[in-house]
């Protein structure tokens, strides 16, 4: 019996592999691993679900962070998929899992597919030069985490380019309703580029190590690898007001920049499109 | 009309997506890059064709570096897929392709999948903690550059890890054959995990800056995102000696693990596999 752990990629349910949409048929459960990430729009469960001839189980965070116990225990016995938008090992690694099954013997299969990780490659900047990434939170009054400032410090004092990973709310709850143990959630919600910059600007300005300013070159992105994807490059302060429109949005901090990453740049300036 | 351009994946034929594979269905020409990569071992060009049914025109080096004049042209009348081993995007990026095909207002569709960039989360280590990656090419008698050199201290210094590509020669002549117009073509050769361990080992032992010795640890893969895939955790002296046997071979100088990281690396050390 065998554990697949398949990337779904980035758009819709055709960005499955032919291996992978295989390995989903030859399952007799199928799990789906949506917390952390989406397909593009309208890509429902429901619509994975008519594609696959099959029903999707939801595994939630709760489920994941307490080690998938009774998917393991299940594919012990039977032919069980995990799917995860992007890939297994992308932005949100599924090392965990692999390790926990390994430990059990259960026989694993990798199906890779494409993440956030390389696609980002779209924007025309070498993926070779980019430094570490870096996952910017939605900031709240009493928290604003700047680890990420000393990350680009470094990657922008050597020339790299920084990818800023946005962040994804799903499945949240208010305090109050936590405390109370009440399971109401919140609409989802997503960075956009332009609460990025805003909170990028707002810890310069308290560090103030000149690490970039709103003069600084980047790229902002949406729903990279759906047909609809959108890619714009300007200064930090003119990309402060594009509208990138749906989610999921990515952004880059540009580094030194080769003469072919510059042309790239430039075809898809602001005024340009 | 427009230019498909297709991540292939990094395994066989069945690693391209069931939208890739039904843009190349709906193609009437197809190209395929074939000097950068390759797919696992048995997966021929035959293969390929036989799987899809069409016949597949390969695009060499001189043909895509001359900027592949005759598939933008058929492209303006007919569909046209590029396909690209890994992702259109990855460890060789094809964006001047699509910067072209831009300028001469061809639609283009970019089709991704997994490249070596992100399918190397298979090792455990965290994608977000890589630093800037390396190419590792043959060293010649006369020919050792060492500027991946700087670049690994750099990551080093901060804590990421360094993913090293190692080289390809494929369909290189020699240079008696070059300069006397002779079209013979050596066979292929794929750099191993060892010649890169050798090679990092010999220039560190030239410029002597104590980025890496031969207790730093570091991860051997080979075969990443293929059923026989093998990865193997230990120091460099260690895998030094470690046969990884067929091509591609990929390696990995690590920089500071977190525990989990540590966790995976201790699960695939050199002894207990």
């Amino acid at each position: 019996m065998v554990l697949y752990v398949i990337g779904l990629g980035l758009g819709d349910e055709k960005d499955i592999t032919v291996k992978g949409l295989e390995a989903v048929k030859s399952s007799s459960k199928i799990y789906l691993e949506a917390y952390t990430s989406l397909l593009g729009g309208s890509t429902s469960i429901e619509r994975l679900e008519a594609y696959y001839g099959k029903k999707i189980i939801i595994a939630d965070r709760e489920m994941v962070e307490s080690g998938c116990e009774k998917m393991l225990e299940e594919s012990t016995k039977e032919d069980v998929s995990f799917l995860v938008v992007g890939d297994p090992f992308g932005a949100t690694t599924h090392t965990d899992l692999v390790l926990r099954a390994k430990e059990l013997n259960i026989p694993v299969k990798v199906i890779h597919n494409a993440s956030i990780m390389n696609a980002i490659g779209c924007c025309g900047l070498q993926l070779y030069s980019f430094g570490q990434t870096i996952s910017m939170v939605f900031f709240t009054e009493n928290s604003k985490p700047d680890s990420f400032y000393d990350r680009v410090k470094v990657n922008r004092a050597n020339g790299m380019h920084t990818l800023c990973l946005l962040d994804i709310k799903v499945k949240e709850q208010t305090i109050e309703n936590m405390l109370r143990g009440r399971k109401i959630y919140e609409p989802p919600r997503f960075m956009t580029v332009n609460q990025c910059i805003e909170q990028l600007l707002e810890i310069e300005e308290i560090r103030n190590e000149k690490v970039y300013d709103e003069n600084t070159p980047c790229i902002g992105l949406s729903r990279v690898g759906q047909d609809d994807q959108q890619i714009v490059t300007g200064t930090m302060k003119e990309l402060l007001t594009v509208d990138f429109g749906a989610p999921l949005h990515s952004f880059i901090i540009c580094g030194e920049m080769h003469f072919i990453e510059k042309d790239y740049f430039n075809a898809f300036k602001l005024n340009k499109n």
